[in-house]
C-alpha cells in the first residue's frame, strides 16, 4: 500500500510515545474541526434514505455553489471516487500532473491503465485520463479554472481533485458547468477525516456510473448527519478559513527561523525546503511532532498546522532548539 | 436503482406521518441494537490508521472464530463488497441461488456478466462465479458448510453471503479454511446499520484483490471504534440470539392468528403467506409499520422483528383487526 499521512502507527513504532504524546501534522486535516455533535441515535441505527442522502448533496451544492448542470454523489472521502475513476473508461493512456496525491497514479496502474506523471498542463493533452489536482499537494500548485476547462476539451476525461479546494474557492470548477470529474473532500477542511466524507461532481452520466460503482449506502448516517449540519455553516467557514491564513503565516515565521524555505503549501499544510527532509522530520518526531517526507523530493517536508495553543508552543520549542541532536 | 427495505421515504409519501411516527420492520436489522457509546473524539478528526484496522479484523476473527487461513478486509457494509465482486474476475457467466437479495445479480448484470437466477445449489455448477445468501433472505433457506465447500470445487469462485450469519453461527464457513468469498454484516446483528460496517472473507489472493479496490480507508473510525467495542461482547450477542429467537416465535405467533402462513426467515426477519403481499403491506402501514414485499413473489411479506414493547403492541393491533379496511 502507498505510504500516506496520518499513519502515527508508524512515528510511534521508531520513536516511542503513544496517541496522546504526538502531534498529528503529517497530513492537510485541519487540527481545528468544526465542533461536531455525536449523531441522533437513529444515524447509528437505521440504514440511511434517499432522503438523507438528498439533504446531504443539496447542502453539499449550497457550500460550493454548484453548478445546477452538473450531478454529484456523496462518498467515502474524495479517495472513495479515487478507488473508482479507474472503472470509468476501458484502460488507456492516464497522465497525472505531478508530484502529486499518490493514489491517483497507483490506483490507475493497478487496474492496467498505462500511467505517466508530467510536470505541466500542456503535457497532459492527448490523454485517454488526465488527473490535476489543483490546489496540488504537496506544493499547492494552483490553476486557474479557464485553464482546465480548456484542458478538458484535449483529454478523454479530466479528473480535478480539489480536495484542498475549501482553502482557495476561487479556484473551484463546480460554479461552472463542464466536463471535468470534480473531486472535494469534507474531512480536511472541516478537520473530520475519521467521517470518510466526499463528493463528486461532474456530467450526469458519468456521475450516474459513479453512483452505481458506489452502491445504495457507501457513507455512513454519521458522516450525513455531520454534512448536513455543517456544511451550511458559512460562519465557521469564513472563520476557519481567515484562522488558517493566519495560521499559514505563522508556521512559515516558524520555519523559516529554522532554516527552512518555504517551497509551496496551501493554508492547510505548508511545504518546506528543509535540506534534508529526513533529518527535519526527525528532529520534529524527537518531541513528538509527526510530519511527512516524500521519497520523490528529499529536500521537502509537509507540515499541517498546529491547533490549540500547546501545539504551537511544542512547535515552536521543536523548531528553536539545535538543528540536529 | 433496486428496491430495498429501509426506504420509510416512500412509506412517508404514501401513507403520511414522518420519521418518528413509524416504525421500520422493512429490513432484518436488528431494534435491539447494541448500545453504542459515541467515539471518542480522535476517530471524528484522524484517519483510521493501520493498527485500528488490525484491532478490528482482530476482533472480528475472534468473533467469528476465522481460520487462520482466511485473510480479512473491513467494508461499508457487507454491500461494500457486493458493489466490488463484479471486478474481482473478467466477466463470465454468473449464477446466483434465487430468489435472493437483489444487489448481487443487479450488480454482476450492470458489470457485464451474464446472470442467471437458478433454483438449486446444483444448478450453480460450472459458472464463472457463484453466490449463495446462508441463510437467504427473504426465505431463510439455508446450507451446510459440507454443501457449500463441495460447490466451491465446481465453480470458478464462490460467493457465500452471511449476512445474517449471526442468527445462525453454526452455518458458517468461516472457522474452516477454503476457497470460497464469504461476507458478513456488522449492521444487520448489531443493530448498527447506519455506521456501514462489514467484512469479507477468503483466500489472501482474492481479499488481497477486494483490499486494493477498497482503498486506505474505506470504513470511518466511529465504524471502527463501534466493532472493537461490540464484536467480543459474547454476552450481549448470546443474549441478542436467545431474544430474537424468542421475539419470532412471539412474531409469529401474531402471523399465524392474521391468517399468514410462515414462509420462511431467520430470527432477524419473517417470511409470511400473506395471500396478497400489497394488501398485507398496507394494513400494516396504515398503523405505520412499514414491511417488504417482493415483486418476484407477490403473497409474501417479510417483516422484521420490534424491538420496544410498545412497537410490540402497536404489531398487535395492526394484526388484530379487521384483514383490510
Amino acid at each position: 500500500m502507498a505510504e500516506h499521512g496520518g499513519d502515527l502507527d508508524r512515528a510511534m513504532a521508531r520513536f516511542g510515545g503513544s496517541d496522546h504524546d504526538w502531534i498529528d501534522l503529517s497530513t492537510g486535516i485541519n487540527r481545528r474541526p468544526w465542533p461536531m455533535v455525536p449523531p441522533p441515535d437513529g444515524a447509528w441505527r437505521r440504514l440511511p434514505t434517499a432522503q438523507d442522502h438528498a439533504q446531504l448533496m443539496a447542502a453539499a451544492r449550497a457550500a460550493w455553489g454548484v453548478h445546477p448542470g452538473l450531478a454529484g454523489v456523496a462518498l467515502a472521502g474524495a479517495q472513495g471516487a479515487i478507488q473508482m475513476i479507474p472503472f470509468l473508461r476501458p484502460p488507456g493512456c492516464a497522465r497525472v500532473l505531478a508530484p502529486t496525491y499518490n493514489e491517483h497514479a497507483a490506483n490507475l496502474a493497478a487496474c492496467g491503465w498505462r500511467v505517466a506523471e508530467c510536470a505541466t498542463l500542456a503535457a497532459l493533452q492527448g490523454a485517454d485520463l488526465a488527473v490535476v489536482v489543483n490546489p496540488n499537494n504537496p506544493d499547492g500548485q494552483t490553476h486557474s479554472p479557464e485553464a482546465l476547462h480548456a484542458l478538458a476539451g484535449e483529454v478523454g476525461l479530466l479528473v480535478v481533485d480539489e480536495s484542498f479546494g475549501d482553502a482557495a474557492p476561487a479556484l473551484s470548477l463546480l460554479p461552472e458547468d463542464g466536463t471535468a470529474l470534480v473531486l472535494r473532500s469534507f474531512g480536511k477542511f472541516w478537520g473530520l477525516a475519521g467521517l470518510r466524507l466526499g463528493f463528486a461532481f461532474g456530467p450526469p452520466a458519468l456521475v450516474g456510473s459513479l453512483r452505481a460503482m458506489a452502491g445504495p449506502w457507501p457513507v455512513s448516517g454519521a458522516a450525513i448527519a455531520a454534512g448536513v449540519a455543517a456544511l451550511p455553516d458559512r460562519d465557521w467557514a469564513d472563520a476557519t478559513r481567515q484562522q488558517l491564513a493566519f495560521d499559514a503565516v505563522r508556521a512559515d515565521g516558524l520555519a523559516l527561523r529554522a532554516g527552512w524555505d518555504l517551497a509551496g503549501g496551501t493554508t492547510l499544510f505548508r511545504l518546506y525546503d528543509t535540506g534534508d527532509g529526513a533529518v527535519a522530520q526527525e528532529r520534529l518526531a524527537r518531541h513528538h511532532i509527526w510530519s511527512r517526507i516524500f521519497p520523490h523530493s528529499p529536500r521537502w517536508l509537509r507540515l499541517g498546522l498546529p491547533g490549540p495553543e500547546e501545539e504551537w508552543k511544542r512547535l515552536t520549542v521543536a523548531l528553536s532548539g539545535a538543528p540536529s541532536g
